[in-house]
C-alpha cells in the first residue's frame, strides 16, 4: 500500500512540475517577454499543458486510486493521505470525463474567440463576436453534459471553480444579498457623493509601488517567497509555496488602483504562501475554491485594507510618502474617498457595495443563456436593461457593457463569476470567526499589527490548501453553513458610519 | 516517407518545447526568482530535463532515423531535411550511448560538487573539494569511455562542445598560437602599461545600462526579440528565434565591465536571432559549436567593439553620457585603456592578448588529468607553476588560482575550455572572410553602420544554425581549414599600432 501511495505521489509530483513550469511561462509572458517571443511561447505552454493532462488522465492513476481507496477509508478523513486520495479522485474523475478531442477543439475555439474579442471590444462591435459566443455557449452546454445527473445545467461548470455549490444554493444566497443590497445602494446614492478628489492628483509610479510593496510586507506577504511586478491586469500566480508572485498596475492620476490591487493580490498570495509545505506537489497545494480564494483577497483588500482601523495606521505613512498631495487632506476625507459608493459601469472599478450587483447579474445571465431562456443575440439588450434596473445606470455602448469582461470570451459561459460574490460573503464570515477567537484584532490593526489575524487564517484556512471544500471549511471555522448574514452586517455597520442609512 | 519525416519533426518539436520551457526556468532563476523559489525550481527543471531526455532516446526516434536514412541520402547534403536527419542522428547516437543511470548519478554528483565549490572557493580551501574533483575525473573518464575508439580520451568530451575537433588538431593550433603569443606578451608587458584610470571612476549603474542597451541595439541586437537584465554572471539564453535574451553585470567603479559584456552577449544573441526560423523546433536551431558561438561574441566584443574604428564612432557618444568622467579624456587614452595588456590572475578579466594563455593551460591540464599524467592532488601546485611560466605571475592562493572557474566543479573535466580560444581564432578568420567580401566594413563601422557585417554573418553563419559543423562553415566561407594565421595577424596589426613590437 505504501508503495502504491508512493507511486501515486511520484506521478502527481511530475504532473505538478509540468503545471508549475507552465505557470512560469505564463508569468513571464505577462511580465517580461519581448513581443517576438509570443508565438513560440504559446506552443511551449500548450505542450506542457497537454503533457500534464495526458499524464493525469493515465488509467494507471485511476487504478492506483481504486487500489488505495480501502486504505483511504481506513484513515481519518482529514489525514494527509486520505485527503490526497479523495481530492485526487475528484479531480481525476472530472478530468477523465471530458474527451481530449473536445478539450483540443475548445482551446482552439477559445483562443480564436479571445483574439476576436480583443478587436471587437475597442471597436464596440458585439456582432463580430456574436457567432463565436454562440459557439462558446454550445461548448459550455456540451461540457456540462459530460457530467450528467445535474440539477441545473450550470452546476457542473460551477463545480470546476466552486466545488459543491449549485445553482440552487447560490441563487438562494444571491437573492437574499440582492434584497439587502438594492435598498442599501438606493439610500446611499441618494446622499451627496463622497469627495474623492484627493485620490485624483499626480502620484508618481515609483512612489506608489514603493509604498504598496511596504504595505504588502507589513500585512504579511513574504517577499522572500514572492515578488511584485507590473502587468496590464493584476494577478497572483504561484510556482511553489516558496515562490508566490503578485502583479499590479499603476495609474499615476489615481491613487488606490495600485495600492488596493496590491493588497488584493497579496491576500490571494498569503493564502498560497500559507499552505502547509507538506502538501506541495499534490493537487491539495493551493486554495480550495474560487470563492474561498477571493474571500482572502477581499478580506485583506476591503475588510482590512479599507477599514477605519487600517486607515488610522496607514494614512499618516501615506501622507509622509505624498506630502504635497495629501498633506492637507484629513484622514476622514481620505477614508470616505476610498469607500466612495457610486453607480458605475465597470465591475472591476466598482466599490464594495455595488460590486456584487455587477457579479450577480452576470451569474443570472449565465444561467439564462445555458437554460436557453436568453439568446446570445439578445444578450446586449438584456445587459443594458439589467444595468438600468440593478445598477441604475444605462451603459452607453457594448464596449463598457456586455463586452467589458474577458471571461466569456476566453473561457466558457458558466462558473466564472459566482466566486467573486461568494468571496465577499465568505470574507465577512471568516473575519467574524477570527474576531470571535481574537476580539482584539481590530485594535491590533490600528497599531499596524496583523499577525494575530494572519496566523488565525493560516491555522484555520491557508495551511489546509484544498484538503477541505469551501463548505467543510465554513463548517470547521464557523460551525454552520455559508450564509449572507455576516457580510450584510459588515456592510451595514461600516456604511452606517459613513452614510445615514 | 513524408509521414515519417513529419513524425520525427513532431517528436523533436515536443522535445524542444520541453527544453525551451526549461531554459525559461533557468533564466528566471538567474534574474527574478525570489530565494524561496530555489528548491522547487530545481525539481521543476530536473523533471523537464528528464522528460526531454526520455523522449529523445526513445527507440522510436532511432527507427525513424534509420527509415529516413535513404531519403536523406537522396537529398543534397545542405538541404533542410537531409541536415535535420544528419544532425539529429549525431545527437541521438551521442545521447543513447550514455546510460540514464550514469547521467542521474553524474548530475547528483555535480550538484554536490558545485555546492561544495561555492564554499571552498571563498574559504580558499582546495582540500575540501579535492575528493569530489577526483570523483569528477573518474566520471569524466567513464563518460569518454562510452565512446570507444577515440585517439585521445578527451576527444569524446570535446565532441560535445566542438564536434569534430580533437586533442591532436586543437593541440596543433594551440601550440602555434602559444609560440606567437608568448613573445608578443613579453614585448608588450616590457613597455609602460596603458593608463586606464579613466575607466576607474564612478559610473552610475543606470547610465551604464542605458548606453550599453543603446549600443547593443545599434550593433544589430533586436530588442523586440530579446531583452537585457542584470545577473551575477553575464549570459545569453534563448527560448526561440523570437526570444533571445542577454544579461550583464555592472561595476560602478569600472566602466567597460558592463558595456563589453553586453556587446559580448549581444554577439552570442545575434547569432541565435539570425538562425533561419524554418529550423525552429529542431536540433539545428542554435549555434553549431562552442567555438563558433564564442567567435561571434568575441568578434563583436573585441574585433568590432574594441577596435579603433568603433571607438571613433562610439567614444563621443560615451563622453556625452559621462561628461564629468570622460570629458577631458582624449579618445587615444580611452582606446589604449580598453585595450590594456597586462599579466593577470583571472581568466575572465584578462585582456585579448593574454586571455588565450589562460585558456590553453586549462586545456592542457584537462588532457593531463584525463591521461593520468597529473593527479588532482598535484593540480593546485601545477596551476601555480604554470601561471608563473606562461602568464608570468604567481597566484597568491587557490581561490584566484585553481578554484577560479566553475567549469570543472559543476561539469566534467574535458571539453569545456578549448571553445574560448577556438572562438578567438575563428573570430578573426570569419572577420577576414567578411572583409574579403566587403572591404568597406571598417569604414562603415567608423560611421556607426553595422548592417553589412551583420548581414554577411547572417548569410554565411547565423542562418545555418547547426546545419554545418565548425569545419564545414570554415570550409564554406574561407575555402580552407581552421588556422591560427588570421588571428595572429589581427593581434599583431592591432597591438603593433598600440605598442612597439
Amino acid at each position: 500500500m505504501e508503495k502504491k501511495l508512493q507511486e501515486l505521489k511520484t506521478r502527481l509530483l511530475e504532473i505538478d512540475d509540468l503545471n508549475k513550469a507552465n505557470a512560469m511561462l505564463i508569468w513571464d509572458q505577462s511580465t517580461y517577454m519581448p513581443e517576438g517571443g509570443a508565438q513560440a511561447r504559446g506552443r511551449h505552454s500548450a505542450t506542457l499543458a497537454r503533457l500534464a493532462q495526458e499524464k493525469f488522465v493515465d488509467p494507471a492513476i485511476g487504478r492506483l486510486l481504486d487500489e488505495l481507496q480501502p486504505y483511504a477509508e481506513s484513515l481519518p478523513y482529514d489525514s494527509d493521505d486520505a485527503s490526497l486520495i479523495r481530492v485526487t479522485r475528484r479531480e481525476y474523475e472530472r478530468a477523465t470525463r471530458i474527451p481530449p478531442k473536445f478539450i483540443g477543439e475548445l482551446y482552439e475555439h477559445q483562443a480564436k474567440a479571445y483574439q476576436v474579442w480583443t478587436e471587437a471590444r475597442p471597436a464596440n462591435d458585439f456582432s463580430r463576436i456574436q457567432p463565436l459566443l454562440e459557439k462558446t455557449l454550445d461548448y459550455s452546454r456540451q461540457m456540462a453534459d459530460y457530467f450528467p445527473g445535474y440539477d441545473h445545467i450550470i452546476d457542473p461548470l460551477i463545480d470546476f471553480a466552486d466545488y459543491g455549490m449549485k445553482a440552487s444554493s447560490i441563487s438562494a444566497l444571491f437573492a437574499e444579498l440582492r434584497r439587502e443590497l438594492m435598498p442599501l445602494v438606493q439610500v446611499i446614492t441618494s446622499q451627496p457623493p463622497a469627495d474623492d478628489s484627493c485620490l485624483r492628483k499626480h502620484y508618481p509610479e515609483a512612489e506608489q509601488m514603493a509604498i504598496s510593496k511596504k504595505i504588502a510586507a507589513i500585512l504579511g506577504y513574504d517577499f522572500k517567497r514572492g515578488r511584485l511586478d507590473l502587468t496590464h491586469h493584476p494577478f497572483e500566480i504561484n510556482f511553489s509555496v516558496g515562490d508566490v508572485r503578485i502583479t499590479t498596475r499603476v495609474k499615476e492620476n489615481l491613487l488606490g488602483e495600485c495600492l488596493y490591487s496590491v493588497i488584493h493580490e497579496a491576500g490571494h498570495a498569503m493564502y498560497e504562501q500559507g499552505v502547509d509545505p507538506k502538501l506541495e506537489g499534490t493537487p491539495m497545494c493551493g486554495g480550495t475554491s474560487a470563492g474561498v480564494h477571493e474571500s482572502q483577497s477581499r478580506l485583506w483588500e476591503n475588510i482590512v485594507g479599507r477599514s477605519l482601523e487600517f486607515t488610522e495606521f496607514f494614512y499618516p505613512r501615506l501622507q509622509k510618502a505624498f506630502p504635497s498631495q495629501l498633506g492637507d487632506t484629513p484622514l476622514e476625507t481620505f477614508y470616505r474617498a476610498i469607500n466612495k459608493v457610486e453607480r458605475s459601469l465597470i465591475r472591476t472599478d466598482a466599490d464594495e457595495v455595488t460590486y456584487n450587483l455587477h457579479v450577480m447579474l452576470r451569474f443570472e445571465f449565465e444561467m439564462a443563456l445555458l437554460e436557453g431562456q436568453l439568446s446570445v443575440r439578445d444578450l446586449p439588450e438584456a445587459w443594458r436593461e439589467r444595468y438600468r434596473q440593478d445598477i441604475g445606470i444605462l451603459p452607453p455602448d457594448d464596449k463598457d457593457g456586455v463586452l467589458q469582461d474577458v471571461h466569456w470570451y476566453a473561457g466558457v459561459i458558466g462558473g466564472s463569476f459566482q466566486g467573486y460574490t461568494l468571496g465577499n460573503i465568505l470574507s465577512a464570515l471568516f473575519y467574524q470567526a477570527a474576531l470571535r477567537a481574537h476580539p482584539e484584532i481590530p485594535s491590533e490593526i490600528r497599531r499596524g499589527k496583523f499577525d494575530k489575524l494572519h496566523n488565525w487564517l493560516i491555522e484555520n484556512i491557508y495551511r489546509h490548501g484544498s484538503k477541505f471544500t469551501a463548505d467543510e471549511l465554513v463548517q470547521r471555522v464557523d460551525g454552520g453553513k455559508i450564509r449572507v448574514g455576516p457580510y450584510i452586517q459588515y456592510l451595514k455597520t461600516k456604511y452606517g458610519q459613513l452614510y445615514t442609512l
